[in-house]
Order: C-alpha cells, then structure tokens, then sequence
C-alpha cells in the first residue's frame, strides 16, 4: 500500500509543477473536456452506481444514505454541468495581492500560486469526486481522491471518465488520481503522505478523530457543523419561529442546520408554544432542559445533547438569562461553523457578531445560508471549521497559496 | 505538566476571548507599558541572562550560540523599542476583505479576527519572547511560548516584565504566557494541547521532526532554509560573484542565506575563478562536484551536501546544462524558502520566478532579502515555509483568520 501511495505521490507532485504553469485556457478546455467525458459515458457510470447501491443493500445502509448515495441520469448531468460552471470562475491562479518597490529599489509582488499536491478524503456522495477534482483543476493542484468505500464502484467509473478527458486534452495522468483500494490502512497512510501539501477531509466525528491520530501532514478540517440559533429577548417571535424552522428541518443532514437553541427567559412563554407547534409540524423531536419543560412539555436533554451533531430531525432547547450566558454556552459547545442571533436589539446584534468566534455569524437569518455559492465563491471543496489557512466555505481561491516575487538589478543586503 | 499545560491552556482561551474585543487603544497602549516595564527591569533580566551564559558556559555551549543568547543594555533596549514598533503598526483586527448584498438581501461581509490561541515554540535568542508576544497581543492573540533551556532564566525574566505591564493595563494573565519547564514532555504536551488554535515551532530539522510526530494541533513550521542561487550562461559575472558572496557570507547563520549554488557550464570557467577568489576572501569553505573541480580546484560535494542546511560559513557548487537542470535540482533539493537567478535572458527570467515553487523567488537580487521588514509586514514571528496559512515573512496579519458576519432581516434558505 505505502508504495502504491508514493508513486501516486510521485506522480501527482510532477504533475503538480505542469499544472501550476498551466493557463487557464487549457484548464477550461479540460474542465469541458471531463463534462462531456462524464455525460458520453453515463450508462456506465449508473452500472457502476447500480453495483454500489446493490451492495449497499445487501450491507444494510439505511434508506438515506442510500439516496445520497444513487447516481441517475439527472444527477450525472448535474455533475458535468458543475463541472463547467467552475470552468466559468475566474483563474485565482497568478492573480496579484499587492506589489511595490522596497528602499533598495527591488520589486516585490505578493501573487496567488497553487497549493501543489491535495489529498481529499471524503464519506459521502459520489459528486464530490468531479466537484473536488474541477476546482483542483482549476486551481492548479494536483489530486489524490479517496471516496467512501460505499460508492467505490461509482468513483472509480467518475474517475475514469476524468482520466480520459485529460489524456485527450494532453494533461498528466497525476492531476487527478483516485486511490481505489477500500483498506483503512490506504486512508492512513494517505494522512501521512510525505509529497501532500494538505489534506482535506471532509466527514463526522469519526473520520476528524482517524485525523487527529494519524495525519502527518498540514489538514483543512471540513465538514463538522454543532451550529446553535439564540432567540434574544427583544426577538420577532414569529421571525423567530420561521428562522429556526428552517435552520433545523429545511436540510438536517448538512453541517449549517442547527442543533441546539438558546431562549431567553424573557421571551419563552410567548415563544416556545408556537415553536413547539411549528416544529412538531415539520416532524422535528424537541429535547428541552428543565426550564423549557416547565413551559411546554417534551423530552428532557441529557448532558451528552449540548454535544452532539443530531444531522437529523431532534433540536434541543435551552433556556438562558442573558446574552452573555448564550454566548458562553456556545463558546463551550460550538464547533465554530454557523451561529445566529435572533434580535431587535442594536447592542445585542454588534455583541453577538463581534464575540461568537465562529466561520459565519448572523443576525436575523438562518445558519443555513453557510454555503459557497452564497458567499460568491463559487463551487466548494467544503466547509471548514477551523482556523488555518481557511475558514468557511472553501472555493478555488482558497486552494491556493501565495509567492513573493522580487525582480532586482543586482541588489544585496547590507 | 499536563494538567499544568491544561489549566494554562484554558486561561490563554479566557484570555483569547477578551484580547479579540479589546480595541487598538488599549493594545497599544499594552504595547508600549510592556517596552517600559523591560526597560524598568533591564538590570534583572541582564542579571538573569547572566546566569544562562554561566551555565551555557559550564555545558560547552559554542562561542557563537553564546553571543546569540547575551542580552546586554543594547539589546535590551531593540527589545523594547520593539515592541514599541509593533505599537505602530495597523491592527489588522477588523479589517475588511470584501462585503456585498446577495440576491436574497443579505449584508456579508468578510473581515479579520484573531486566530485565537497560539503556541510558540522556539530555541534560539530570548529577545524572541517579546517579539512574538508583542506580535501575538496586537493581533489579538492569546499565547503561550516555549523558549529555548539553554535561555530560560532570561526568557523568566522578560515573561515577569511582561506579565507585569499587562496586569498594569488590566489585561488577563492568560495573555501571555511562558511555558517554564525546560522538559522534552512538556514541548511535547504542548505540540499536543487541544486549546491551541496553532502551533508556530521556529527552529531547525530536530524541530520539525519532532513536531512532525507529535504535534495534534494545525501547525506553521518556521525557520528552516536550503537556499540556492542558480547563475545562468547569460550572467553578469561581476554581479553573480557579489550576490553570491553576499547571499552566503554576510550572515551564514540564517535561513535566508545559501548553502547551494548551481552554474551554467557555459559560464562556468568565467565565473568560477573570480567566484573563488571572493569566498576564500570571505573565509567560506567550498565544497564542488566533479565538474566544478575540474575548473578550479576544492573540496568534493558528497550527496548528502546537496541536503544540508549548513548554517555555516561552507557552500556547496554544482554544475549544470541547462536552467531546466538547475530547476530541477532545486525542485528536489530546496527547502521552499528562497531561491534566486542571475540572469541576463528575460525569457529563463520568466520562466525561473513561474517555474521555481518557493516562497520568495528572484531575479538578480541576494536571497538574503527575504524578511518581514523588508517585505513590507512590520516584524515577523518567523518565516514560513509552508504553504497553509501562511508562506514567507510572517507579520501580523498572518496571525489572524477570517470571519463572514450576516446581517438579515428574516431570510430562511428555500
């Protein structure tokens, strides 16, 4: 396996140095050229996913997943027409961040450069592998992808069908490469990968955890959302309601829904009973604290709720007294991804903004808005969550790095 | 220690959470109370910088590490002046990088904030202590720094004048703070603290190393250079001797300086003799392949030559055939710090700053040029040669993240 991987590492960092030097009318040309590879070899690429779903079946995965999970004819149209809409973005690569003229007369220029070489490992849907594959195009990086063992079958014929389109368009096979072994060993020795520049794993607890233990090399965490909406005391109630539906029920599965709400006092007994309606209508289970239970009744949350990333239909519910008592849990329990504030109160809305230490913060609008194409980046690698390097959603700006380039005339320091 | 490091860890996160609201008022004002309380105690820390010396003698520390480790009134006195300078600098804290209204009314905007929690490790001079809380504390930035043992009595000293003028200010302890225990597991317990939000280790291949098994939290790695200069057949000769010698000479013991140089053989018999003549001027040890002693006579380059990061008043001379060969070499062999070309030829001009991938690439300048000041960034906590987060001279800025803020007025996501 290790030697496998470093060849793979071999060959992606070489063509890593003609990627970086590529311009963007070839880059284009092969995005266009792996959307239309994708959409001529459809029929195959729904074989494979009928092989993947078949025997997902047979493993039990649960009707979700398997939804997630299936290819058709749509869905492979969508992948290629994603493809080309990244083709449409503008090259970050070589744009510049400021220049000038130091005192010995040398010109320094700050542009943007590729990363060079990107291991991606991802659980879920087979898309991720064109997405993640177009924008490290784009970018000029190369790619390792390693997809989830579920949908081995459908990312080996996706990658197939990128592989072919960049022979015809000239570019190296090492641009983009899946490592087709479904082993847990492969993944970790992927995290230890000399000739990565960064890893990007995009997944739950699990897969963060394998990281932490494991990873060798410089990683982007994406992927994780314990997202919290605090319905301040001034709050529109009825706005109140309608966010927080929507921040939960709209799409419980992705990272930007919420997990947990913060009420104050003041507003609990005019805001809880139509809350509790509206999401016993969107089929959402309430777990409350004592305190809210005193005012409607449903399950009680045990400590273990306030940490816990549901991505399904549950919400618990806290009562607090003040801002500052939200801000704190949220502080204690938050992953740093999304967090909202619903208020009319000008000094509550500047403090929540400028002390939640999180990707995105909001005032008056649902977590859910966390999103790429939302933030005007485009198509996303991901959203991360933590510090480095980048926070929020990823797009191609954020897979690449920067290079001083300093023109001179014979200078030397003294 | 690791409960140590734990409750440490916790009072940098409390103080983390208040350094990111404080204003630039009252950072700078801490700034500048901070450079009066070093030169209030400038007697005690010279008086402990004294017992590091006694020791460091006592263990056969060489003459030039000794220099590097004593503190007199001078030095004592940039320490603060210093600090007095990151004083001036911006705050980069709040900063806008772009905001617009999306299509669903949305106000986002993309500004700057603190990383959080920042471990410093570090080996080398005890003025590093305030320069890096100094940088840390404007940036917003709670710390906590681990200096070299052979300094720690002075670093004692100077964390007590620091820890003094922030409590003068009424800033929290957590702020900053020195990780005193000269143990292995203590550097160790810190590379693996949860409550750093990075870890920034300046140092050389131990170092690195040990932080590559260690470290559990995102890392900057600092402070390592293998540095070439490539002289192409079109070189000014004259001018590729005095870069030379100067990129080399005028301070080995940096990691902006080079311990590689590469000739074109077409200029090769030109250039050696005066090239020579110059570095046996400047008391340099040269170390050439094969072809180069044919042209003028020194000692062989062993492979492992083209490896090492001398640090060191010795230069190892290879010859090539072409700028491809020179890139070549350097792709497998540099560091990613700085590498430079003399040239004559515009076009191999062009295609060393696109083709080389390095932090800082030059034309006909020293490579020695790399540095915060110099590039505009105000003081540096190091230079990165990585290429997350940050790459290059490290300033301020390059201690901050990103944060989207979302004003709203009731949008739910449909």
């Amino acid at each position: 396996m290790e030697n496998k991987l470093k060849s793979m590492g071999l060959a992606a960092r070489e063509a890593a140095r003609s990627l970086a030097l590529a311009g963007r009318k070839e880059k284009d040309r092969a995005l266009r050229e792996m959307a239309s590879s994708i959409r001529s070899r459809r029929d195959s690429i729904v074989e494979a996913n009928g092989l993947d779903l078949e025997e997902g079946r047979k493993a039990g995965l649960s009707e979700p997943l398997l939804e997630r999970l299936t290819l058709d004819d749509g869905r492979i149209e969508s992948m290629a027409a994603g493809l080309e809409q990244i083709a449409v973005l503008p090259d970050p690569i070589g744009s510049g961040l400021g220049s000038y003229i130091n005192e010995d007369g040398l010109e320094i220029s700050r542009v943007r450069v590729p990363l060079g070489v990107i291991g991606m490992i991802y659980e879920s849907r087979p898309n991720v592998t064109a997405d993640a594959a177009g924008l490290c195009l784009k970018s000029g990086n190369a790619v390792i992808l390693r997809g989830g063992k579920e949908a081995h079958h459908s990312n080996r014929a996706i990658a197939e069908a990128i592989g072919k389109a960049l022979g015809n368009v000239g570019f190296p096979a090492g641009a983009v490469q899946l490592l087709d072994d479904p082993g847990r060993e492969a993944t970790q020795a992927l995290m230890a990968l000399d000739s990565l520049d960064v890893l990007i794993p995009r997944g739950g607890k699990g897969l963060k955890a394998a990281v932490k233990q494991h990873a060798k090399v410089p990683v982007i965490m994406t992927g994780m959302g314990l997202c919290h909406l605090y319905v301040d005391s001034s709050a529109d109630v009825n706005m109140a309601v309608r966010i927080a539906v929507n921040a939960k029920a709209q799409r419980p599965s992705v990272c930007n829904s919420i997990e947990t709400l913060l009420v104050h006092s003041d507003v609990a007994s005019r805001f809880l009973p139509p809350l509790v309606k509206a999401m016993e209508e969107a089929g959402v289970e309430l777990r409350g604290d004592d305190r809210v239970r005193k005012v409607v009744s449903m399950n009680p949350a045990v400590d273990d709720d306030w940490d816990t990333e549901y991505l399904a239909l549950i919400l618990s519910i806290k009562m607090v007294d003040s801002l500052d008592q939200a801000m704190d849990h949220i502080h204690l329990h938050g992953s740093g991804h999304s967090e909202a504030i619903v208020t009319r109160d000008y000094g509550n809305s500047r403090r929540f903004l400028d002390g939640v230490d999180a990707a995105a913060v909001y005032v008056n609008a649902s977590t859910r808005f966390t999103d790429g194409a939302v933030f005007g980046l485009g198509a996303e690698m991901g959203i991360s969550t933590q510090k480095l390097h980048a926070r929020g959603p990823m797009g191609v700006e954020q897979l690449t790095t920067v290079k001083f380039r300093v023109s001179g005339s014979g200078q030397i320091r003294s």
